[in-house]
């Protein structure tokens, strides 16, 4: 599987319940929330802004999309959690499995990073991106055309240490079955 | 990793934190628990018996290992949930990285099963059991010596639809950092 493959089967609005463990604590948060995965075209204003950004042509972005979500945790007094991000995929010109994946806020820290992103040989993708002060590692696999599962893990910047495992099984909303 | 590795690395005690996602209902449970998995001499009494269910020779038996866990779920009126299981492995003659894996009780219904293991190139283990009314999906995998992830997903018998997906995080009791 290459990086268009996976974002088109990406494409659309998915109903997700997500569960973060926080290690340390062995407290458990519990998030449900709408997720719209839209494509956006590859010279979009937002697209080569955010590829210049980065000092990558253009030219080189395959597939990029835009992630959106709105959740409520179960975490005490927590506020919605609402945000969008852009992706852009600038796939390895010698190997279609891997690539560098930009995104214009993260995962761990609320600012941009570019992470790397890898498929194994049962088409899970793997995205690992470094933070300033975190890493974060994401594996992404689809059960079916209408189910994916997600397991984010945030790890210390040393990288041995695991802060929080979360695991999302996200089920497509448009389904007809 | 063949599955005598696997089994090594996954000898000990373990804090697990698993969450339950029972998608029909959006619904979340969180279980506590912790595991023990122990090595069984491959020509313990209980292994022989195993093996002979199942017709197989018990030569064939690599790294035998009992798995026990207790623990307490937030499900309403839950029991302390206690058991345990007898695993043995049966890898393929021909194929290191695939085989066959014993169980005197299952995981989705309790009665024996047999599983068809096997390991992706970055070291997942993928385990799949068939049972009379469902099926069940397992991967696992090491984030480094001491914490572990657990992937499980029970789909109907027909096979298409998932019915609960959970992710358990596991951290070694022993661990001395």
């Amino acid at each position: 599987m290459g990086i268009q493959e996976f974002v088109e089967k990406s494409i659309g609005n998915w109903r997700s319940q997500r569960s973060a463990h926080h290690l340390a604590f062995s407290h458990f948060e519990a998030v449900l929330s709408d997720i719209e995965i839209a494509l956006i075209a590859p010279d979009d204003p937002s697209v080569i802004a955010l590829c210049e950004a980065y000092k990558v042509d253009p030219l080189a972005a395959v597939s990029p999309f835009r992630m959106s979500w709105e959740g409520q945790s179960d975490w005490e007094d927590s506020e919605a959690i609402k945000g969008t991000c852009l992706l852009v995929p600038i796939p390895d010109p010698e190997d279609p499995n891997r690539g560098d994946l930009l995104r214009d806020r993260g995962y761990a820290e609320e600012m941009a990073a570019i992470g790397k992103y890898h498929f194994t040989d049962d088409g899970t993708f793997v995205l690992i991106t470094p933070y300033e002060r975190a890493s974060a590692e994401e594996k992404i696999w689809f059960i079916n055309p209408n189910v994916r599962c997600r397991v984010s893990l945030i790890k210390t910047s040393a990288g041995s240490g695991v802060v929080t495992a979360s695991f999302s099984s996200e089920i497509r909303q448009t389904a007809k079955d």
